[in-house]
């Protein structure tokens, strides 16, 4: 099997991905929505979420014309880069937003008819509810690697130049540029659909909340608050499509960031006989394996009635895993020579091996596992520090505070000690291709990860749907265990996503470096640390960007479900109907007016430091990559906690001999924690990863224009 | 004049501000204690902070004597060096604890003295507040110059070898080793006098909040409380001890610093005919000289009756600095050649000038202005973001919290740029020995700086008493009146806390990677990367631990105030006494216990990285340094911002035609923001201040020994 033949069947593992969501997503379609009320329930969560995408998409793409037009203007001329690179721009930027649509779409198709499967039973409920998480996985695999396969083929006929050795490693660098910029669009996209569905998503959940405690009369989850079909539409488009963008980019820029720094090993490779290509296709092909891999995997997800759902999942996502891994042996055997040595800038002259390159793929697995089990540690519902929490609300919301965010902040400790090890680990064994390839371990099986992810929250907006339709509570309790057990595989997954990101973050840094010629960042010289300084702050500014665009909009979300009371007769009575379309659109407008600015944030920052002075912008990379996978940590997690804390109690926990449940003061003051976790948590957490890869994508596209 | 007389004036100065103290003391001791009643109270708090401070001083020698050993055996035998480097250490660690020892003493003599003053005026009152804090600002200074001081001339007669310039350069480089010693001691005293402080203050401050809370019946500032005498007993051992040995190190450390720095001009100015050790001695003459002008200064520190307070501390502290400031341009002009190029390590060929030098003092004055404004704008009670708390907290304490979280990381904005300009600014004027020199100047006239800290703490006590010994309201008024006009002065010296914290700590890096021989740190080396990870998280967790360990004792003391309420009968009814001793070992046991693990991480993960890999130790410096800056503007301003919200709302605020004051929901609510930021503001924060320098000077110590 020759190199061109490999690049073709690249997009064709990706076009399988898409073909084999369609028919999942067809089944979905097909299943019953049961009754009425159900059905006209899920149309407005799904009439909600659409109009929002369609909002901010409308927006977006203002952005993404501009975006697009500056790049090619910057790139007009160059030997080493071309104009295209609007284009890769423009089709990352899409793939990115059909990803979101898709996954969403089928979200709240799946939602409904999860509801109705539990009517009658929990295996069917899994079925559903998985299918759509599978849709959402495969569509964001099957987009990523068909739209950066079908560019690199187009690029590579455009520019490449086989004469000799040395022309065709300078124009595969030419292809890699130009193909860099559909990371960016990934990136950008996903930045905004992050942000913008984390304010909308945790605007309406506070809201309705505390609607429910500011106006009395008005219990939190009732059918005729205003705003919980605004809540409902927020999960699917902060949880579903925020987090399918989240995936998307971080996929694609890990590919992105292992070709760059593969590109380097070209003449090497050459000279050896074998693939020239072998160490840029690598994550290319891996990634089409795995998407073959997680299409097998999902097979495995299935549960007995009275069976336990964990145990498919589990099966499924380890079982990928697994495979993957003995795969990836293989697959790299066959395209590296078993030892070369080769000598690339920054990291200089190394002996590589294919096993190593290999050991380095297992490494990104087993931090990633590990990350993910430590992240469960500290946020599982029956764990020391959950409890410790649990028992510091008998004082009241102040301890619980307290002792959620002590919780959140040491658990930075953990994951940061295993990514130290997994990045010493492999780089010692591959140089920085080791580090790249260890982040494209963790996301080669995306695609199922991604759909034990997205299940989380469908089979979470069934039970909303339950409660909304008034259907029997053994209904509520199905898709309730439906939601628990994936928790576990969920936080194994957040491992993985935060793992991934600080490993792809520093394999864009690398490949940043490279592309500007910087061949070291001298931290002792006090331009460079300010980058450094300036970088870290970042990630607070942008956290508190977040936290209080969801607390303005969540204020306006409150004003308008008192007026409603106060102003539609019989609304307290249940006697008239709610206009659940006013909240929707509160979130909305609020959520595309408070994503714009920390988006630009994220992506002028590097352009201005990058022009003023480029190695001031390398230290400025390792800032905001430090502070951003630290916040990121510190908030998922302590926000996690929170949120588990006050399950704890609710579902009953004894301290000194004394039991607290709901409705106590214990449970009120846990409740206050649960709230102040959800922005953590849901809007500035997740969007740190994203920020991290987007302003190390940033540098990496301008690195040809300032070297 | 020569350097040899120069050399003998400093620990005049520094004999100077003590003997000043030492008159101001024994001032405040002959004022009237007021009531029988007071004296009791009086007595009771300043026996209880003696009892901690010799309780905490027991473990800390075992500590100290340990590490001394260590040193000793450590620089046995290196021509670098010597063994005396202990010596340096115990005496470094003797004076800090002695400064914290006499500040405390002092503070818990003018406290009762203040509340007496404060029965017939205002003015009187100011005067004796002001000198408890001056006598503490001008212990600190004054054993912090002498201890160096005479230290440097013992060590000067034992190493000197001026025969050439380069036996001298190579000399005195012996002499700045053996000396850094002392810097060592004061950090590791003042780290453990911080974390222990802060939680021994915040265990009784949110205990005896929450006990009130808890257990019905009991008020929370009631003197039948048993645990407030510990709270007041806090205040001193943590807001003026704490503080005191904080600053003393800062102090020290910068002058250490720009010590190591200025010896690397010595071969040069030399060669120029001037003083050889000009930049080596110029900022112990600095520090000199500052603590004149600080004394100076204090004279001015007065006020009519009827008058502002603010005006006559304004005066004082804002004069001594333009004083300091304009100095400065004559001493740098005496010490320093009008012009001279130079080439050191790092920084390369540079070309200097007196004048220049002096602009990078003026820097670092402007800087600490700038952040200290800065600081005021998040955290005064009157201004936008503190009123934003206090309106979030009309819809809970969940969005108080959020807003204030948000405020704290939006906070880090303004700080950040401001130190970055610092650093660009005064470096472009005077390379590394700028950065240095700035960081000097900010700290040049802590004399009187911290003088007006530490007349916060010690009126707030003063109405802590009042209250206790139930004194007619117009007394709590005086000294609520002096408590809050100190504050905008306060924030500014927490500006200059802040900055200069940041910059020491930079400088404290050069001169690592200067005594390590380390050329370039280079980020781009995932080794090095790992290093800037392992330092960021080190804030994070060292934070969670400060934090918990509040969280825990506090749990303790309030259950042992359930206990005395329940077994002591008569207490509920006023009838009998608490048992406030029980309450202040809780406190002493639970500090004591609780500041051994931080403090130790502090100290030896940096001795485990340095003897891995010195290159990751520069790296794992630089991470400390940035993170923990970031984090300690972050958790400062929050806390402060949460605090002054509750008293915006206690002072009556109208929104939307609502007019919310004590005792409303929205009151109860901002109360619980007031208690989360507590250990915040209290503990964690300000040790993280204390840690970045604490990491850089044993980096610094150990640098010969992994060069």
């Amino acid at each position: 099997m020759n190199e061109q033949l490999l690049t073709f069947l690249i997009p064709i593992a990706g076009a399988l991905a898409l073909a084999y969501a369609f028919v999942r997503a067809q089944w979905v379609g097909k299943q019953d929505v049961g009754t009425e009320r159900m059905a006209e329930i899920a149309n407005d969560i799904a009439e909600g979420a659409q109009a929002f995408l369609r909002r901010e998409y409308r927006v977006l793409s203002v952005f993404v014309v501009a975006v697009a037009a500056l790049l090619a203007f910057a790139n007009m001329g160059r030997a080493d880069s071309s104009p295209l690179i609007a284009l890769s721009f423009i089709v990352g930027a899409f793939c990115s937003a059909l990803a979101g649509f898709i996954g969403m779409r089928v979200a709240t198709k799946a939602n409904v008819r999860t509801t109705n499967a539990a009517r009658t039973g929990l295996g069917q409920a899994l079925n559903v509810a998985f299918a759509g998480g599978l849709v959402m996985g495969l569509s964001v695999v099957g987009l990523g690697i068909l739209g950066l396969g079908v560019l690199f083929i187009v690029y590579q006929g455009m520019f490449l130049d086989a004469s000799t050795t040395a022309t065709l490693a300078e124009s595969i660098g030419t292809v890699i540029n130009v193909l860099a910029g559909f990371s960016l669009g990934a990136s950008s996209i996903a930045l905004f659909a992050r942000v913008g569905g984390g304010i909308y998503t945790k605007a309406a959940d506070v809201g309705a909340d505390l609607a429910g405690k500011v106006y009395e009369g008005i219990p939190e989850d009732d059918p005729r608050n205003p705003a919980t079909i605004a809540d409902n539409v927020g999960d699917n488009v902060g949880d579903v499509a925020g987090m399918g963008a989240d995936l998307f980019e971080s996929y694609v820029g890990s590919i992105i960031g292992t070709m760059v720094l593969g590109a380097a090993f070209i003449p090497t490779l050459a000279a050896e006989g074998g693939m020239p290509l072998g160490a840029v296709l690598l994550p290319l092909v891996l990634a089409g394996v795995g998407i073959v891999v997680s299409i097998i995997g999902s097979f495995f997800v299935k549960v007995k009635e009275g069976g336990n759902p964990q145990r498919g999942l589990n099966i499924g996502e380890f079982g990928a895993a697994a495979i993957m891994a003995v795969l990836s042996f293989f697959i790299i055997s066959f395209m590296l020579p078993a030892q070369f040595s080769a000598e690339t800038p920054i990291v200089g002259a190394f002996d590589y091996t294919s096993l190593k390159v290999f050991f380095a793929v297992v490494i990104g697995l087993a931090a990633g596992t590990a990350i993910g089990l430590i992240t469960e540690y500290y946020t599982a519902t029956h764990t020391k520090p959950v409890t410790g929490i649990a028992r510091q609300s008998i004082t009241g919301s102040a301890t619980n505070i307290i002792s959620g965010l002590g919780v959140g902040m040491y658990s930075t400790g953990g994951p940061t000690l295993v990514l130290v090890l997994a990045i010493i680990g492999s780089y010692s064994f591959a140089g920085l291709y080791g580090i790249a390839i260890a982040a494209l371990g963790m996301l080669s099986v995306t695609g199922i990860q991604l759909a034990v992810d997205a299940y989380g929250p469908i089979s979470d907006n069934a039970g909303g749907i339950a409660e909304m339709a008034e259907l029997p509570p053994e209904v509520r309790e199905r898709t309730d265990t439906l939601d628990a057990v994936g928790n576990t595989t969920a936080a194994i997954g957040k491992g993985f996503a935060i793992g991934s990101a600080a490993l792809t973050a520093l394999a864009l840094f690398a490949a940043f470096m490279q592309q500007a010629g910087i061949e070291a960042i001298n931290v002792a010289n006090p331009i460079i640390l300010s980058g450094v300084l300036l970088g870290a702050m970042l990630p607070f500014v942008f956290s508190a960007m977040a936290m209080n665009a969801v607390g303005r909009a969540a204020g306006d979300m409150i004003k308008e479900v008192g007026r409603q009371f106060a102003e539609i007769p019989g609304l307290r009575e249940g006697t008239a109907k709610a206009d659940h379309k006013r909240c929707v659109d509160i979130s909305t407008a609020a959520a595309i007016r408070e994503m714009v600015l920390p988006g630009l944030l994220a992506v002028t920052v590097p352009v201005i430091i990058g022009f003023i002075d480029k190695n001031m912008l390398g230290g400025l990379l390792v800032g905001v990559t430090v502070s951003g996978v630290l916040m990121a940590i510190f908030q998922s997690n302590a926000g996690g906690a929170w949120d588990n804390a006050k399950k704890r109690i609710e579902g009953g926990v004894t301290f000194d001999g004394v039991t607290y449940g709901k409705g106590t003061d214990v449970h009120k003051a846990a409740v206050v924690g649960d709230t102040v976790g959800d922005p953590l948590k849901d809007t500035s957490g997740p969007s740190l990863n994203i920020l991290v890869k987007l302003i190390a994508v940033v540098a990496l596209v301008i690195a040809p224009l300032i070297a």
